[in-house]
């Protein structure tokens, strides 16, 4: 069966897009960290994010560097924090956090609530800031 | 003032090293999440992780593949976590953490206390697994 995300891309799940290419996905988490929280995937079905082939690994931060350059011009934050975990959906996906301290980062804490109309705003206040 | 990564890289500071190559360094982080736990450096000294020129960006992960992939295989982990933060060396670094729960990764965790012995033991294991 499709994991959730490959549905995401395929728009049968909505979601908060933040940008696309032929190889890569990035949307707004809905269970946030932080305002701004978003998910990158790759197209490609593939669970564990070492399995994936070597072009995967090697274009994921390049796509992922001017949208995290935009998180950080909205949100204002010191970093944009990355990370891979890999435990629950089981299609590789990189977060990319803005943080302002260690902590921010911290999976154990409470996820931010946020209605629709935040998640929107935000995916499009990011998206108008990426420089291609 | 040459980072504390770069006095590493150099050999002026000691380390328990995993990998090297042109442009990458990979060594035990000594304040260790899990006993496992590595940092791969670009040998350019640039601060914020999403600065780091294009190539350094494609390249970092398929360097960190294979060391991953021995981590792993030594730990028998359940994954190998990735994280870059960036809040306190100014030299851009991603950790390689073997995780078996989400709050593995957790920074808030107490580290990790090794003898010498300990880290030279988990290095060679490591370096001895690496398949190029």
């Amino acid at each position: 069966m499709a994991s959730i995300f490959t549905r995401i891309i395929k728009g049968e799940i909505p979601c908060y897009k933040i940008a696309e290419n032929d190889k890569f996905f990035a949307f707004l988490d809905i269970n946030p960290l932080q305002a701004g929280h978003t998910l990158v995937i790759p197209k490609a079905e593939i669970d564990v994010f070492f399995d994936l082939p070597e072009d995967i690994l090697s274009e994921i931060l390049v796509f992922s560097k001017p949208i995290a350059n935009a998180i950080k011009d909205y949100t204002l934050c010191e970093r944009v924090g990355v990370s891979v975990i890999g435990l629950e959906v089981p299609h590789a996906h990189v977060h990319l956090i803005p943080i302002n301290g260690m902590n921010d980062m911290n999976f154990a804490n409470e996820k931010k609530t946020l209605e629709k109309g935040d998640f929107e705003n935000i995916a499009r206040e990011i998206r108008e800031r990426i420089k291609h």
